[in-house]
């Protein structure tokens, strides 16, 4: 991605691990406008990476999600052809998609409960980087 | 989700099984104004329930993703951490995921002819919630 | 979908095989006007195919993500009930999902240095509809 005109805004997000799901609810509200009112909408850079909304409360909901990855999408199998050897972070990040756009109200997600936004690791440690944009809906 | 500003709009889903899979394409429909251009937005406000869309007609086909996405993943899985013991519908919600963006043109869905858009369940019963938003889309 | 006042503007795909990933990044990126600023959505009209991103560099990846959905989801199953016999093509329908949306910054696709737009195609060989819109993003 080319940075032109400032736009979209991108989040930085630095993986610790080789699979990893990261919280950037926080980080994403920040960039929304007191009173904005629309989707906010989020797009992975990357293509052994994704993008998804899942539990923010227990933590073993996300060490299920990524174990239960791993066990239907094996790291190695004998039919992968891809020279890196990473096509199972690959697959991953087709199953998990590479957007998730989010409505917005008076400046805030409006994400259920139970709903946290989660940059999704599929080959880290990297730096990653999430684009932003804020996408109006006008009054009804 | 606080309801704010009466938007987004919303739409109340309850669901009758554990895995049920709802056709709400009428219900969408009928929160399109005439005339209008843009974007349909659909976002589901919870993290073991998605939304997708499939086929319209034989409802057989339906039960089929449902058979599938049990069949991957199944229930009761020893490696599942999640006290609440319904990890799997969070993979499955993970799968599917939490929005469906739809085009409207003239004030009708866009849809394919075999498309319809579906409230999929797979913690059920419950009552949900299902966030509308209309982005307009201007005049080329 | 009925074609109504112009809009959605389409791009049409003609598969070659059952199943096959196609890459309309250029075809999309050809609909872009100059100096747009938003995000390109794009909608998948069919209920067999899909849309999504990944590698757009070595063919492998493309290769190795067909054939692991072919692993995760057999074509034939004694479970499947749907008469057309191909509820394989609607569940990697639904795990690939109907629409991508993508950020654009001066008339520019967004996408990351090895992100591609891939029509995934379940069931072919067909011919097949993407519908594209374009949603602006005001100025900060």
């Amino acid at each position: 991605m080319a940075a032109i005109s400032g736009r979209p805004i991108t989040i930085e997000v630095r993986s610790a691990r080789h699979s990893q799901m990261i919280n950037i609810t926080a980080a994403v509200a920040a960039k929304v406008p007191d009173a904005y009112q629309g989707i906010c909408h989020l797009f992975c850079l990357h293509t052994t990476a994704g993008l998804t909304i899942n539990e923010n409360a227990d933590p073993d909901v996300v060490t299920d999600l990524l174990a239960e990855l791993d066990r239907l999408v094996p790291w190695r199998q004998p039919h992968f052809r891809h020279g890196e050897g990473n096509s199972a972070a690959h697959v991953k990040a087709m199953l998990t998609g590479a957007s998730v756009t989010v409505p917005v109200a008076d400046g805030r997600l409006q994400l259920g409960v139970w709903q946290g936004i989660y940059f999704c690791e599929f080959d880290g440690p990297r730096n990653r980087t999430v684009a932003l944009q804020l996408i109006p809906e006008p009054a009804p």
